[in-house]
């Protein structure tokens, strides 16, 4: 029971309080309702910028960071950069110290590009294709992770002499049953071993630790302790049959994020410390050198610092008598897939509302049934067309994910810091949709263009 | 039990046949295992344009379109272009004489570049933006189809004078019951009656018809019949009590199609015969003029014209035994919520195999749990990095839908016809994907691309 519960008068003035655990770090009310993240008005960037807008919080995103740092060590984080990716939020990363997991060579080119040296790259994916390799071997980068037996044997055959390679392991049985653990080499079969041995028989190829992934959105820490342990077991048992010391070890990430106010929250220190003290033993009964232990967060490190600023277009009611509030975006920029439990916290920006709070489903603008934003939030029971409405926790797999259904352009992605405001990504207008269309005729340009301009301003503009 | 499970000598053969139901029109194998789609071979369409690659059958397309105003008569069918649009393809339902329903005020810009006149655009959307209305007066729609209350007041503060309006009711209760239901007025509230009333006193708007949609993937001729009948009593009801005369019904589409072999195709004719038999005898029942009946499908006229083309990175197995195939798309091309059930067609291409059929699933590079192009195909033993996959029913919901995920770019949309390939959309490069990043160093584009080249030739290829 919430307090807000207890105490029914006191709901509509608890809505507008915002979770920590949720909203960027620097958000907070402003005058007239307004929400500033970044110290720069969600209003007045919807007024300047247009919706819908992804707002990414920089000060939270290195804050992330810096816990991460803190808690495994410098040089022993690396960022996904699946969750989200921009030349200027990579560049943040960098500077942050972290190294980055590329999943394909658009990644990898983002990654250089924002400053990251080959050597502070890992290259992983259960199925890279040619295109990917090239661009791995060309950069130099720090490692190559080798997910199945057929790719070290493609790897020996087309890596850079001394390509080093770390080794996806699945320790399970663990929970990922099905399809869930579909991504490495089974230590239980004994491919694993096979593939420790593989490598070993390849002049070409110098394996320098294992990889391994347990989840997602995972915040039982047994589940890490056991996988690390088998590793561990794993280890050493490759020390004794074949002589290799590897003096790696990568637990992923998967490390949960909250998405509305009653979610469980990560205790990353108390996280990393158990998971040292675990290595250490486990390695210690084992009498072999205590591994150097690495993680590969996406989504902690930029889920929070994300915010999706909507317009409301419309309202109505569902068959079962529940407020819809419909939103210019949705699906497309909301993908259902972002596997975050789909309950984002939605706050009302831009005025004071008095009115009760009403149980209401966010939903998008693209006529489909999976086209939710958030299933079910308390909003001010006189929220309307026009008004502006935050979305909390979409800085992982939104502006990736994003899609062009209905040929509705994606939002821009804008970074905010210390009052400065400043795109990252630009809008999509109409004529970048249509720019591969080969059969548009040369005038269809020349048709005007939508009322927010897609080329709005780059530059930092005072908010 | 099919033949090829009572004779397992047969089965590596019966793998090469084609379902008709599934497959385009035009497709057939030929030597050496290739397989033809409108006299391309595929072999070579993925030599010279890459993998992956969305390949549709224009025939298929102006079949389907065909068949659809045989059934209802010229004039009475729309397409609902969400479901796959470019210039090309709008130009071949333009040609073959159908309208067009556009959802965004990008659709309706690629409808007038492929020659659509205004008169033949219906905008629909249960969120209409203000730039979708705007492109809609602009362009002089043919009609704009009412979702809420709310609406019916934006567009007579709004709309040009005269303005023609559908109205999308729910005549419900139906099959559709949560959210799935809540797009348009209930005829069963009296909210559909209140909508009615509205527009008529507005003498900005006219309102011409009813517009309506029982669902997706729906065979079940009684859920139309249903639909149909609760509409006509209420037009009747309509004429009875607010002398409105509504001449127009559309029944929107929904229509299923067949994914795989044993799926349950849809008897257009029988269909509309059907239709058309119910609602004259419930408007003679009323004794009022029987509306016109008009259709608006989507993926019904263009799901089976359409075929992936993937290339096979990688092969392993799951930790259930099954075997996997990886291929170089996935998820961002196939996305997982285009509603087809998820079982596509899946066949070898581009050699003969002998080897026994497997259960298989073909999974994507993308490294996530639902990255999966088909759960459980048969496929020859024998399949192996390098060989190529054609993927069935891939037409709708798949291009348009697609994503950039791990910085991937977006396969090409090429046409084949006679014999002869054009490129429709062109494959999206590393370039495109950073064109709005706004961080991005200038020379970063001057960094090698990748080995098949975006730009690949739009011209017409002699297959």
């Amino acid at each position: 029971m919430t307090l807000g519960q207890l105490l029914p008068s006191l709901r509509p003035s608890l809505s507008t309080q915002l979770s920590a655990d949720v909203w960027p770090v620097t958000a907070r009310r402003g005058e007239d309702g307004d929400l500033l993240v970044g110290g720069v008005g969600l209003t007045a960037l919807a007024a300047s910028h247009g919706t819908p807008s992804y707002v990414v919080d920089s000060a939270d995103v290195r804050l992330r960071c810096r816990e991460y740092v803190t808690a495994f060590g410098p040089g022993n984080v690396a960022y996904t950069a699946k969750a989200l990716l921009s030349c200027g939020v990579a560049r943040w990363v960098a500077e942050e110290g972290l190294s980055l997991y590329a999943g394909s060579a658009g990644e990898l080119r983002v990654a250089r590009a924002a400053g990251f040296s080959g050597e502070q790259i890992v290259l992983y994916g259960s199925a890279k294709t040619p295109e990917d390799l090239t661009a791995a071997y060309t950069g130099g980068v720090a490692a190559i992770v080798a997910e199945s037996l057929g790719e070290i044997t493609r790897l020996a055959a087309t890596a850079p002499r001394g390509q080093r390679v770390l080794l996806r392991v699945i320790a399970g049985p663990g929970p990922g049953v099905g399809l869930d653990s579909r991504f490495g080499l089974r230590i239980d079969t004994g491919e694993a071993e096979t593939a420790v041995a593989r490598i070993a028989a390849q002049s070409g190829l110098t394996l320098v630790g294992l990889d391994c992934s347990v989840g997602h959105q995972e915040n039982r820490f047994g589940v890490y302790e056991e996988e690390l342990r088998r590793i561990v077991d794993f280890l050493a048992a490759m020390r004794d049959r074949h002589g290799t010391e590897l003096t790696r070890l990568n637990l992923g990430g998967g490390h949960a994020v909250a998405y509305a106010g009653g979610d469980l929250g990560f205790a990353l220190a108390a996280f990393a410390n158990r998971m040292r003290g675990v290595l250490r033993l486990r390695a210690e009964q084992h009498r072999i050198p205590v591994p150097r232990l690495t993680v590969s967060p996406g989504r902690a490190l930029v889920s929070r610092a994300g915010v999706t600023l909507y317009r409301v277009l419309s309202t109505a009611h569902g068959p079962d008598g529940r407020r819809l509030v419909a939103v210019d975006g949705g699906m497309t920029d909301c993908p259902p897939a972002a596997l975050c439990g789909g309950h984002h916290s939605v706050a009302l920006v831009g005025r004071t509302s008095r009115a009760q709070l009403q149980p209401t489903t966010v939903v998008g603008r693209h006529n489909e049934v999976d086209d939710v934003v958030s299933p079910s939030v308390d909003l001010p029971a006189d929220v309307h067309p026009g008004d502006l409405l935050a979305v909390a926790g979409t800085g992982a797999y939104h502006h990736c994910r994003a899609s062009n259904y209905h040929l509705v352009g994606r939002p821009a992605l804008l970074s905010v810091q210390d009052g400065q405001l400043a795109t990252l990504v630009r809008r999509e207008s109409i004529a970048d949709l249509l720019a591969r269309d080969l059969d548009l005729p040369p005038d269809a340009d020349a048709v005007p263009a939508t009322a927010v301009p897609a080329t709005a301003g780059r530059g930092m503009a005072r908010a």
